[in-house]
């Protein structure tokens, strides 16, 4: 067992994937083949660390360096690059694009066949297509329609009345409330949370009273939701998430948010409840927006920023203080306490001065 | 299938729901009706999207101008609005809190019935209360004891010796580790883990040598907790969770934190260990507070906040910096790094102007 | 039932555990004993709560005052503190490794008996050593490889192709990927995900395009990992975790991050892609670390910084403000964001003040 651990341990290459010849590479992603047409290759590498047999990418000009040494058998670059490379290359516009796109004919990710695990629970008045495969230990309640080419993996657990769109892949151990929708083609990873109770409240006397939350959820197609986000039902209307949006891990989407399309979020940020994000957004990690604010179309958010008025402009923003080491940080940060009486001494300064 | 996925996506109404007389509401309620005392409505909805035969309600001001083209069959206002209320109203003097409670009224989630599912797997020295539903691949380990009305939802686990109080419900998928006592009448959320370790380690040599997390976790009664939220189990003794708190979604409390009764904390927060919390607090989303502190009762936290120090008066705290565009954040934050020289450079003028 | 809950509710004390002479304990710590050999103490607990038949610690000088009340029959203490413990005293040079050391001898935690729960779903192919615990509703697929002595518990998913090494233990409700690989003596605790999509993604007219996640994750030996953290499997290449890192819950670490031995994670950290972390460093609760930096050996990171450049001298690292009420905070942020224009009205004074 140890070797085998041991060898996986100092194993930097991924499992080596079906084997391709360049000619129906370049066929396939559509790029210009300079070099060997009939060599082969059987895995993705970085330009580092290629081997013989192994196909890379150059999308990055910090990368270039790598490029005149690298082991590959080919590498996907841009025109311009197309002197600098020693081996075969596979010429196109967008080399990243195409790094993505060929990135799945060399994935060796294993596929759920398109059955019934026996263990599964699954209500007599659920809807299952004929070609779905349902893992082991997953529960369906009620009314649940499952669509077409839907992968439910192993231990997840579909509320009632919830529906998962044709090609769309739960991985293990997700958990649908009942009533959430979520459209075809999407990915959800493990340890997702969809329909929980939004965090609604009346204060009577000292005491929480909870608020019933009606609403659900609705996702778009074509979403990704990475593992152990979790997004809230709706606390009258449903939450929704648009078309192509895409969600690192562990973000926390409370109820009523709505995200536009192609919006892209990454781990740790957190949006209150009932804002709205536009469209096309791009919002970096552990980001935090407060609730009932509009955030428009087009916006960038850089990474740990507090976002606590509406944005109304596309554009960057940020909040923050930039790093230091921790004794300057402590003089400065104790500086910034003082902010306001420093600004209230330049004024006496200059109208000191002015008098002069 | 895609039909009934395309009615959902643009579904914003909730599921019809129990069809109630405006007369039964208001005796249910408490409330003052003005308006047809046989009109029915069966579904909550906001003001702007309510449809005939739905309830809506008006608790913010600034949601006025739409009362006035409401299409609900009723709303429920504050005296102050009767006049400009078009349709039947139930009057009352907190319209948040009889929305809160009439929430509950057309509420269409599914109950779970009362009964063990057959592959449940239950230790046989557990002690289950008759009337306790148990859904499908729950595991409850040994010496457990689930009071009567609990409702334990499918494939969660509960770790020998833990207690689930009468009424409490643990949605799908939530991990109770041992020696984890929960009271009555609460709310634990999908993806929730109470009781793993606290993070306790002692360096020996550039090594972590583990500390065994000896205590529990003691959580009241009528307590909240969302999706995947973690609560460490004690170093020594319990990690305590007083009657009444509400924590929503992914908020982390370390081993040993103490949170007083009827504290409110929003997502993301995370709480280092052996802080203890006071009474009627109410802490926003993404705060982070450190270790061995003491926040005493009726403290209000902004959001993102980092607090570093104990607080001893009752009060609103923050941290962090206001938003900007991130081009001219860049420059300001640059100056925040230079803070100190700045005062100094102001003291530096301050006395060369003494001078003259 | 309710007596029992009520019972714990107010038991600040750890249940009793193995009774041990302070003959054997000094024994089996390396301990001098200054007391009677033949007492016996049967359970940890805090200097303040400790009753008669407890062993306590004092590991730390603001505990000082605690020790001469102590109701302990014994305290692991420095030799400084021996004349000032009433009762008996186990003394060491270090009284925290030793508590963490004897803490294991009153850790009363369940042991997972080492038999194959039937209701397991083990493929076929998957090799599980002969001493191996497999708890109820586990799904090990196909290839898999769990070592002797390692424990995995309810509800866990082991992907294909993965491996849990010798010793080691998952707790309940942890998803491993395929191609997940885990060292020796390390602990997994519920909620964990590893091996979910990293969040790679080029855009193509505003559609996102999946980067297939070729890589996996490789874990060393004796790591420890918290609640409902999630690291994902690798772009091309594996995430790394270096042998005796410990992770506290609700960390986030993204593809192809590396980091290295011995290096300590509190809570709610985030670190973006291809970041690498050096060994020793130990990074405070609810850190943003941008992606593709280096950081060095030895760093420690203050909670709640947020790190936007590789670090490559040793030392303390922060950012962020310190706290204020919210009234003062509010007229000191305003003030940040005229940071740049402050500077410059200085400079108009520096000059100015120059010229007279």
């Amino acid at each position: 067992m140890r070797d085998k651990v041991n060898l996986l341990m100092n194993d930097q290459k991924v499992a080596s994937s079906k084997r391709w010849t360049l000619k129906d590479l370049a066929k396939t992603l559509d790029a210009k083949l300079v070099g060997e047409a009939d060599q082969t290759v059987a895995g993705f590498a970085t330009l580092e660390h290629a081997m013989p047999g192994q196909i890379s990418f150059l999308a990055n000009a910090s990368f270039e360096s790598q490029l005149a040494k690298t082991q590959a058998t080919a590498v996907i670059i841009h025109p311009r690059h197309t002197d600098m490379c020693p081996v075969s290359a596979l010429i196109v516009d967008n080399p990243y694009l195409t790094y993505a796109k060929a990135s799945h004919l060399f994935d060796v990710s294993p596929v759920a066949p398109a059955v019934i695990h026996p263990s599964a629970v699954i209500h007599p008045q659920a809807i299952v297509a004929a070609n779905v495969a349902v893992g082991a230990n997953v529960i369906i309640e009620e009314d649940v329609e499952i669509a077409a080419g839907a992968v439910i993996g192993p231990g997840c657990v579909v509320g009632a009345n919830s529906v998962v769109g044709a090609n769309t892949r739960l991985h293990a151990n997700v958990t649908l409330y009942h009533r959430v929708i979520i459209g075809e083609n999407c990915i959800v990873h493990s340890g997702v949370v969809l329909g929980g109770d939004g965090f609604g409240f009346a204060n009577e006397d000292g005491k929480w009273q909870k608020i019933a939350q009606l609403g659900g959820v609705t996702i778009g197609n074509f979403v990704d939701i990475g593992a152990n986000t979790t997004i809230d039902r709706g606390a009258i209307e449903n939450t929704l998430i648009g078309d192509h949006v895409i969600l690192d891990n562990q973000i926390q989407i409370a109820h009523n948010v709505e995200i536009g399309e192609g919006t892209a979020i990454a781990g740790c940020t957190g949006i209150a409840g009932s804002t709205k994000i536009g469209k096309y957004c791009t919002i970096a990690g552990a980001v935090g927006i407060a609730g009932h604010l509009q955030i428009c179309d087009g916006v960038h958010i850089t990474m740990r920023s507090a976002i606590t008025r509406s944005i109304t402009e596309s554009g960057s923003y940020s909040s923050g203080t930039a790093m230091s080491r921790t004794q300057e940080w402590r003089k400065n940060a104790a500086r910034f306490r003082q902010l306001d009486g420093i600004v209230k001494r330049i004024r006496t300064l200059e109208r000191a001065l002015k008098k002069l």
